[in-house]
């Protein structure tokens, strides 16, 4: 039916951490020919909205090289400004991430991600939120390991995965970019290892979408979220087992 | 339990036809206190990218005056660029009426939406979605009347309406700003007259959201739809019918 | 001679107050078919060239809404700069109500005039300053009210008018858009209620003017001015008598 | 009871024409201790809006150099923007000499007006007005002098000068910086050498005035008008006799 | 006396080509633990300035991740402007390149350069145009392979390569970043195979040099770049040896 | 061979001081028909990254009136960004005078450069930086005089000159524009008093240069700076003596 992978699979996803030296938390993640750089950098000081306030926050910004693409797109820098699109990938990574790390807990510091793609083919905004997870973790794993904080201020996986629904009417998981060019229905859901919705962000350009096609939808994303998160745990060692404790405590809490 | 009414209630919803006398549409919205002027504007051409194909585009641009708000807020032709919040909504309005209307029929003509908010209360990109579909039927319906066009090409009604999860768990529709400041799970659905989903955004800031809530949400958004719709269709007159033909039609052909 | 009034009438003027509900001093002004939001914000501190010398500030800002006129014209914040024209206008409505507004006596605050053109129709900028003073008496009177200033720091009325000669010679009051894009000469007065001139500006563009025709408008300004006076008094209320004893002593002093 | 000069009295004033070599007009004109290039170029081409009319264009641009200044002054290419009060003052200048120039004798040609002050004491505008007619004259001047254009198009001198109130309510001409700062009315004028008012500009700063300030105001400009024709005259030497004839026919005509 | 190599020896240089799947050349350089990934791309048209010519464009962009180096740095886009710093480096790279490539020769094209550092340590603009150089071999090369152009354009081998002067009077190759903000004076020198110079940039940043000092420097970068050159030729295969004689071909011509 | 003088020879040199009025130092230089205004400004304070360090900072800025060329250039105001040509120039104007004056005894000021070409016939950026010496000095020998700082910490004279290659392959000094646009290799050579280097940024568009090329082109730069260091000599008076004695310190002192 699809080229080469059924519609609930994945493409190879490959996670590789400490990539380039200077960050606190690198990370090379490949969702197939998409790959993306997910640096996060520590710094000692909150934006003004925050300030005094005992607690941190998370930005994040996003970015592809110019010839990320099959044809070379004008740098941003260049233009002297950043587009609607790479606005609203940078506020939506920046939201998923604060919605598992417990700000309180990692004092007045910001954590700046920065996801530079440098290959794409569909699907950069989901692998940068599943990458930046990783290099948030192994981050602030490094002020816990240093003492800086107590513990591991995270509270569960953090995972983006996009789905869609085809001309012919077929609902599928992690498009690549021919498929996400000539989907009608494109969605991304950022969910966490518990299975909660973080974000939702469906969109039918020129098309719409029912509620069945909805229910499909969410269940391929929620099969694509386990498989991540596998590969999460994998990347980030020691702090797996750390975030599985604290998802269950925070299941029981309910 | 909500102040002023149910949970599964609208604001005073108010659509005022032909308010500022230059534009081919006009409309003054209101959703309780928010208040919106939509105006569409009909130029005959469109951007580069789609020129000499026949069809035409719509796009949309959002503002507030600076004092819509209880606090002032810095205008955006001052400070020199435009917000990513800005961004997001009028990205968001453009593709919502893009979904409905038919571009292959309106020639080559952009359709311009200006949606801006002269007193904010929450839900103003669902009072400028909802209230833009309007002044798009009256400014087309004009084509249609002076022979430009031979129909009317809208296939279905727009409309959009935010539901929320409050702090103590309790789901509720069209949150004023105060609920919205308050409110765990944020979400905004863009939704057509057959009840078919355009757009669906849905947001925890540091929260997530479980399936079931997710469901409770959709189901007070249809109903919020259905108010909507009908508070369209007195303010569109005799094109109600043009597009409810249609769209029993298009169910029909489905 | 002139469509529908004398040369020395002005169009129907209309001061709506209250007409947002956020700010401190709200107005609706119209002349004729040209409607402008004059909002008054009072912001507790003052711009840096200010601080610590115990006085206070009045700045303007003035956009219109990019289809309030024939044309629909780009949004300056989608530019990204703000006009010429935009620039001269605010810094004018800045430097008039400065004029009329005691700054010693109003503490270390910065009063922010937004005037949003929402329907144009030629005289956008002295139904500006005209609405903006009512808008700032309001707020200021507000201060006086709630005891957070002793009196009202009003010195004067401050209107504005447009006088004109047309390609005819004819000098004429208050220029609707049509008879201003023929005009040979455009120009602006604001006066105080007491007649006392505040600002004057007169252009020919692409053509002169004589000391005789100087004069003529200058009369026929006078005559608006006076009429305009009236309707601002019925807008403030009370407050009016209050710049009425204050303007007569003020000429009693002189 | 003014430091060095009658209240009628000009500073002294210099203009040095052919100061620069490339500009095609170019004049270095001096109002006491405020010195300003005045350069014209002859651009082959007009502005988009004029296309294929058959007429020219004259569009002016104003800047100081940073230390022009007792304090230095924030260049406007590193800050990225034009400040207001250059914008006013450039559209002011364009404006100013539009209305002597015919400009449908220049054909499709643009005349830039490049204003630089190198040195400011107060009067900047009105040295570049004056200045800039020079420089104007002579390079249409050289448009004749090949047979570019038949006839020199200037209908009649152009120059503008400075009033003000002083605070004791003595009013006088060509304002220096130091008085400038301290009027509280400041007014500049433009005039041709017919004694016809090109542009009006009065302001009182937190001050207002009256009919009969303004009356002597204007007789002082008159006066100062008088003086620099004399002067422009000896300038543009041959040129001055045609300017004359075309002025005294303008005014039979009339 | 230098920590781990001798004055005149290179950091450890490898090229892979092949980088990144879209661009017609991708390599990503590595001097030591500097890594620019250096992207060729061909465009069919050229600037404004050269249509109609006949002949094509090499121009580059220059950028750094923002957690390239040890301190986080503001994305460019974010500013909305482009530093002093990375302007003179992508005007370096494409006029280097300009020096070697026959511009003549690729007809009505633009060859787009995209030098991304995403790890800095010392040397960037230099790896960027020894990697570019490769980069732009081969995306030539394609052109010459699918028979757009006859032969290979490239005249010689180019490389670029830093000398500097120690605090204590060394002379040093290929600084890395702790050397190069101790050193003295800072030398970029920009080579072709053939040893001819394209570019010298030596600076003395509060400190100056001397004859002598500038000869050992040149001296030292001779040596580097030979060693580039080799593992140039490795980089590009088959096209060596058609630099190679066209090398020896313009050495003869000289 | 040339034109007008020898290959080894100087444009005529000028360096008229006080200029301007109010900067603490103003020179105007004439590389034959290249002309800038250097002005010095001294600020009682430094760039944020150098405050309570005690000691202070040069900075330079650099532009070109637009008609100063051939070609009416836009103003860069206008443009709304700096270029990247006038970027390099001003920062190396800044470097230049950096590396002669000993920022630790002139306190926590800024000492701002402000370089304007008012008329340029090729050499800009050369005449800038030895005119800009000369400003300097006359600040800080202000300084001296009215005992704010102790002595003139200016520790070498600094020179600026152009050598280059005509098509010809012969080397010539101090090119003029037209000589500039032809030559094949360009080089600015920025030297002290003393004969040692500054600055050396030789450039080949479209061209090599080798090694022997090099050497001639730099003892004609040696020439020149010897004969533009008298007319500095004369131009900064009395301080001329203490920079030499300083000059045969240092030197001894190596």
């Amino acid at each position: 039916m699809r080229k080469d992978r059924k519609v609930n699979e994945l493409r190879t996803v490959k996670i590789e951490t400490n990539y380039v030296k200077h960050p606190e938390g690198s990370v090379l993640i490949s969702f197939g020919d998409t790959k993306v750089i997910c640096n996060a950098s520590i710094e000692d000081r909150v934006p003004p909205f925050l300030r005094n306030q005992g607690k941190g926050w998370i930005t994040a910004e996003y970015a592809m090289l110019p010839r990320a693409t099959e044809q070379r797109n004008i740098r941003e820098s260049s233009k002297g400004k950043v587009s609607g699109r790479t606005m609203e990938i940078q506020r939506l990574i920046g939201r998923a991430l604060r919605a598992v790390v417990d700000l309180d807990k990692i004092g007045e510091r910001t954590l700046w991600i920065d996801c530079d793609v440098i290959q794409a083919d569909g699907g950069t905004r989901t692998a940068s939120i599943t990458g930046a997870f990783v290099a948030v973790v192994i981050a602030l794993g490094k002020l816990v390991d240093n003492k800086t904080i107590k513990e591991l201020p995270v509270e569960d996986f953090l995972t983006a995965i996009s789905v869609g629904v085809l001309p012919d009417g077929k609902e599928i998981l992690d498009l690549c970019y021919e498929e996400d060019s000539q989907a009608h229905v494109d969605m991304n859901v950022v969910m966490t290892g518990a299975g909660e919705f973080v974000e939702l962000q469906g969109t039918g350009e020129e098309a719409t979408f029912s509620m069945t096609q909805l229910q499909t939808m969410l269940s391929l994303a929620q099969e694509g979220v386990n498989d991540l998160v596998k590969l999460q745990k994998e990347a980030i060692g020691k702090w797996a087992e750390v975030i599985e404790k604290r998802q269950t405590a925070g299941v029981a809490e309910e």
